[in-house]
């Protein structure tokens, strides 16, 4: 046997190995960049952080270019611009779209941040023992789409890049995606590919590898009470005049029953009902439910009654108000009867709730069910449908291939309580299931204060991904 | 008859004809000099705006100094000063003890104000055809307190003074006057009085001048409702962990059942109740239930079951939610499971609830309806018990007479929803009815955005109260 002549599959074991070697010696560079990133307040929701979403587009561009990616363009929308980049090492191979976001949750309420959420910070924690870094978007989204941009930095580098690659990196994930829809539309040719691939959710554990296969849909609203049309005084209106603030807790608290059931008519309608032994097989997933409480204080769990706490998160619809204020809120006491009280309130919906749908009965019974004393006003702010996975794809075989190569184990397919719209926007424009490869733990603070993404995670999402490469590959070609 | 020689009654009518004239000189410095006044943002429910609370005390007492006051000083308290000075013309006279307050409601929201709150304007409004003055304090109690001021340079300067006067102008009233009970206890003698005069109450208008004889007490509360440790993502723990907003509102609206009455174990137990004659006589006051709605742009009023309006905010207690927060309050979406709620909440009093038992009951009420699946803190912020005030007394009469010879009309007794919790104090330690001579008006819009007190009320106000001090020593003398 000639030495000097190797079989396909030997040079692929060699370039993984060049791979692995190259991500070892730039680990510390992967980390930096990802800080420089994270020190951007790309808050979408809040316009007066626009300059920093846009100065987010420009470094993602950047990273992309130096990276090694093609035809790398802002694509502009009506709200925030999409990154947009490729790499086609042949149009034979398969190609995979690899999704993320740039712009970050808000970092409200400050003052409980341990250090300043645009200053990122590497400490080490409980679940992260080899450090975790702490920055708002650290794990949510910055840290797990940045993984892609290095794990194709380093796969070009070595010459190893298997499929074709393109990327997809929005900035309003966190207000609900409302352009992706028409960009995604309007370009469905340049979007072609085998397999979406997005990176914006958690695993169990390192321990207890994982893989999203189903996500709640989100159905998210504001209100607004209206008593008098001026603050009155407490004492001089107060038991003849209707009190906002009394009023919408009322009307909030008839949102659910004593079980916990959504009393808004029609709203369980569409939702899918699992049989038993679904539910069994859900419910083998680890969980340790005086662990959860513990790391949480609290002494009691409260949901649906007749589901457990995976499937209250996992496959049953809830309903959370994320904000309500009214009055005065101030130090001190003031007597005020005021004349507004608002709220934020959102469903999280499970397959097959509609989330305009819900939108529409959630504003029709708020509005039955005010008194004539007051005037209701209820404005939609964004909303997506839940989304299913398929575990049989060639996309999500090779999921499961490269943490079984990554991690030693065999992947927990898990149903995930959370929200990425776009999912099934990709699967009803695009028609690809998107393979949901998140590296955060439900620990990390996403949407919090103290946002972390563990160190170890990041470096073992990137090698990962390339794994992913490899076996799509390899699947693809069978 | 010698015309030089006047009879007693003659020289008074002189007397008053020269103290209205003064007033009528003066009246452009009168109103500057208020207006200086309500230039100083003494907030005390805010710390920030200590040193402005400290500085409206130096101006009292400045102004008392200037108008004729002896032994003017500032009285130091654990809290805010209390600004003392008197006038004594002969210990054989009767002494009207003056009390009001130089500390303001906070102004927010400060968005609201047409004007800012701490730069008085002058404007026109419907129920101030002559113009009213717009800044924070303006009717509570600035302008009111200042009128007494006023009528006693007055006095003073034309050689009218009829009894002795003593001043007491307090720094706390709008956070409880906390320190003024141990004052009241510790310095009796130096307040020995036959009358204690306030003007910080309202009257039904200028064309139905009335008196205040009945307060409702306060019990004032702020809530925290703690869920988890930390701020949750609602997707990836919502619908297993409770919302402590969700549950803050379910316990609120708890407090409150169909008819509107108050839940709370015990709350009805001292509340008087009226015979059907006394009930029949309050509603005799004139009351335009549709007018009323449209100056609030309501379409309903809503309150306790079985009761007028007047009735409702007269002698009937009341529970009035003054503020709540939690959540993400900002703009757009976050979807957040807060860790906290918190609710400011106030209840009315009516004779003979106690303020003390009732936030009491309050807090063990709210913490055993709390769910264990959160923890529960209640802070009691302030209070003051209701009080009444009799109608046979020579201050009353004084009163009656100094209304009748002002407007020319019979004033109406009326009972009032506000609170001045230190109306039961006087009673109790100085055995003193006050007389509470209010000229602000119910649409001045106390503790709201654009409070406002009539230049014309400010005006007759100062005469009534020189008219009050003939009255009152005519009838002590009897």
């Amino acid at each position: 046997m000639n030495p000097l002549i190797l079989c396909p599959n030997q040079i692929q074991v060699l370039h993984l190995m060049s791979v692995q070697s190259y991500i070892n010696k730039n680990q510390e560079r992967f980390l930096e960049e990802l800080i420089a990133l994270l020190k951007i307040p790309s808050v979408s929701a809040d316009p007066k952080f626009k300059s920093d979403v846009f100065a987010a587009a420009e470094f993602v561009k950047d990273a992309l270019e130096k990276a090694g990616a093609e035809n790398v363009a802002l694509c502009e929308t009506a709200g925030y611009p999409i990154v947009y980049g490729e790499k086609i090492v042949d149009p034979a191979l398969p190609t995979v779209l690899v999704y993320g976001h740039y712009d970050v949750q808000p970092a409200d309420p400050y003052e409980l941040w341990e250090s300043p959420p645009f200053e990122p910070v590497i400490k080490k924690t409980d679940a992260h023992p080899e450090g975790a870094i702490f920055a708002r978007g650290s794990a949510d989204d910055k840290g797990q789409f940045y993984m892609h941009v290095k794990a194709f930095e380093a796969m070009t580098a070595q010459n190893a890049l298997s499929c074709n690659i393109k990327f997809m990196i929005e900035g309003e994930e966190e207000v609900g995606s409302e352009n992706l829809d028409l960009f995604v539309k309007e370009n469905k040719d340049k979007l072609k590919a085998d397999v979406v691939l997005i990176s914006d959710t958690s695993m169990l554990s390192l321990e207890h590898p994982s893989v999203t296969v189903g996500l709640r849909g989100l159905a998210y609203l504001q209100v607004e009470v209206t008593g008098p049309n001026r603050d009155l005084h407490s004492g001089t209106y107060g038991g003849a005049v209707a009190n906002p603030i009394n009023i919408l807790c009322q009307m909030i608290a008839s949102l659910q029953d004593e079980d916990r059931k959504i009393t808004i008519p029609g709203f369980y309608d569409d939702v899918e009902n699992y049989s038993s032994a679904y539910r069994e097989n859900l419910n083998k997933a680890p969980f340790d439910e005086a662990d959860y409480k513990k790391k949480l204080d609290i002494e009691a769990l409260e949901g649906e009654k007749g589901y457990t706490t995976i499937e209250r998160t996992g496959i049953r619809p809830t309903l959370d108000v994320n904000g309500i204020w009214g009055g005065y809120t101030g130090e001190g006491a003031k007597t005020v009867l005021p004349s507004k009280a608002y709220a934020k309130i959102s469903m999280r919906l499970v397959p097959n709730q509609d989330h305009k749908q819900i939108s529409k009965s959630f504003e029709s019974h708020f509005k039955a069910i005010a008194p004539a004393s007051v005037k209701v006003k209820v404005t939609p702010h964004h909303g997506g449908h839940p989304a299913v996975i398929p575990t049989d794809s060639v996309g999500y075989r090779a999921a499961e291939a490269a943490i079984q190569s990554a991690f030693g184990k065999k992947a927990i397919p898990t149903r995930e309580g959370g929200s990425i719209p776009i999912t099934s926007l990709f699967q009803k424009e695009l028609g690809l299931d998107p393979i949901l490869l998140g590296f955060g733990l439900d620990t990390d603070a996403i949407h919090s204060p103290n946002e972390h993404y563990g160190v170890k995670n990041y470096l073992m999402g990137i090698e990962t991904i390339v794994l992913f490469f490899k076996h799509f590959r390899a699947l693809s070609d069978k």
